[in-house]
């Protein structure tokens, strides 16, 4: 019997036996190895998400693991092979999936949300999410190609070019990751974060960072950018004064990348929208280049993404830890390792 | 001695003779023939601008007329030839200069605004700032260059391509001209204005229009789309409730032209450019190819943009038509005829 940890209430979280059906047409069964803890899982836990996600639910889309069986009419993957899961699903109907932007399909299946996720031992998806994975790629490493398969996607929809000036506001890992990108793509970076132990973490992977508490932000800009202000600002805070930053840091025909969720409406100065010509962009998950370029950047040793990982959590901890995250601290990405059953023997 | 329209004070004009230098090298000397009163005009009427203009000023920047006189260094123009003016000097060394965007330089001198405009007998220029009006094309016509330049820069900014469904949220002279040249360009355009003269107007055009306090404008924009959503929406409403619509109504990667000035933040509900990965894109003022265009556009006769103009007054009764214009009323576009002095001749 394997298991599954499952959101049963707000707040409350279980670890349950669950049935394994054998993989049907077209899918395959996988082992997750990691599953890493996302900002919207934590929404789901808070209850903020109970009108879309159906009850008992197993979370988790930022994984990586190994194939165990493979459905019939599936061809190209073997069991062992190691992968993770691009977890969308769309009608290929509705109008974004004609225009061709089927990762935003107006009926998406977003697996781990709208569908059953990867905490838990074993986990049916169909072969098309796969991704492979390079054997030489360590799996809980791998564990964060989702986030920055999402890093990928922001900095292409910015379209970030080599020499430009980005200000990522929010340092959490998705804007960290966006940091680590966009220096990738040759461009001079900073990140904007009010949390120290975030800001320590983003110096020792060598990016230069200002805290918004002290730091004169818009002044810093200024400075750095001879007065011309930034190319880019990515707003990954999710906070009303991020907002207002990203947009004031911005020169003339600059590009603000909107990342963070944003529940209710916030006040934009559409003056200076106005004003400067600025852009703003929504950005929204990947689609599988952007997976595929994540694959290749977190591969590469130099990004030292592993840095991200806080604390990897048996399987049986998984509750606690969320309930860990939910108190906040100082803390960046927590794993789950869904092979280790046994409480206390990781961590 | 020639006659000037001046700005002395909140809601005070008056007109006044006018020192007549000859214009210095590089400059022109223009007979100014019908200048506009735009929206902006009248913020400076009202006192709203007070801290960028000096006084008294001359306003005016919506103009035709014909060259009077040349000064030294001025080649390609002679006395009498019928010109407009693109009212800008920038100072080329400005970041946004150097980036390409003159139109945009953080030391813009607008002229009409920060420095003297159009609205007197005898009006000297750079001769940098002229472009050639066709001989055939009416000077009163050609008086509309000017915001048919506007709409040619926020159409292009938008992107705008044959088949897309547009929506203007705003049914002024710059929305009425966006709507025509969309429709141009080849986009199946929908106008949202609240006033029954605009609308009535906008339907002699052969525009389609929805009054946004009887018409669910989301509702039908959902119907005309099948669900799709529009392409492009132009905000040219200045209203709080005119954002709200233009970034309801938009499809999947849809992009917002924002025209209007909006002197306050706004609530924008970014969820929303998250979801549909929306793009915002501020457009203001236009560069010389947008005048050149306009140009052509307001002398094809298909067009009929002199049908925005509502009424032409003698120069002596500009005080009055701005008093007019700013108790609102059934009105779109109002011409200051320069070389009539005489009350009540027109009108």
């Amino acid at each position: 019997m394997t298991l599954a940890v499952r959101y049963t209430a707000p707040r409350t979280l279980d670890t349950a036996p669950a049935e394994n059906a054998p993989p049907g047409p077209g899918e395959v069964e996988i082992a997750p190895a990691y599953v890493g803890i996302c900002g919207t899982d934590l929404h789901i836990f808070h209850g903020d998400m109970d009108a879309r996600v159906s009850r008992p639910a197993v979370l988790g889309h930022e994984m990586s693991g190994r194939i165990v069986r493979v459905g019939p009419d599936v061809t190209g993957w073997r069991p062992a092979d190691a992968v993770t899961v691009m977890p969308l699903r769309w009608d290929d109907t509705c109008p974004a999936c004609r225009a061709g932007h089927q990762h935003i399909c107006q009926h998406l299946d977003f697996i781990g949300i709208d569908s059953p996720g990867a905490l838990q031992q074993r986990w049916t998806v169909p072969a098309s999410t796969l991704v492979r994975l390079p054997e030489t790629l360590p799996l809980d490493r791998a564990a964060l190609v989702e986030p920055t398969a999402v890093a990928v996607h922001d900095v292409g929809r910015a379209r970030v070019r080599a020499g430009e000036r980005v200000a990522v506001v929010g340092g959490g890992p998705v804007g960290i990751l966006i940091a680590l990108v966009a220096r990738n793509a040759g461009a001079d970076v900073r990140v904007v974060e009010l949390s120290a132990h975030r800001r320590l973490l983003a110096r020792e992977l060598g990016l230069d960072v200002w805290d918004p508490a002290s730091d004169d932000v818009p002044e810093r800009v200024r400075e750095w950018t001879d007065g011309a202000g930034a190319d880019v600002a990515f707003e990954v805070s999710g906070a009303a004064a991020g907002v207002e930053t990203a947009v004031e840091v911005l020169g003339v025909r600059g590009r603000l990348c909107l990342v963070a969720i944003h529940p209710r409406p916030r006040e934009v100065n559409l003056h200076r929208f106005f004003w400067r010509e600025l852009t703003l962009v929504g950005a929204r998950l990947y689609d599988r280049s952007d997976f595929e370029s994540a694959v290749c950047l977190v591969a590469d040793p130099s990004l030292r993404a592993e840095r991200l990982i806080s604390k990897v959590v048996p399987l049986a901890e998984a509750p606690s830890a969320f309930e860990a995250l939910e108190s906040g601290g100082d803390v960046m990405k927590i794993l789950v390792d869904c092979a280790d059953n046994t409480p206390g023997a990781t961590a």
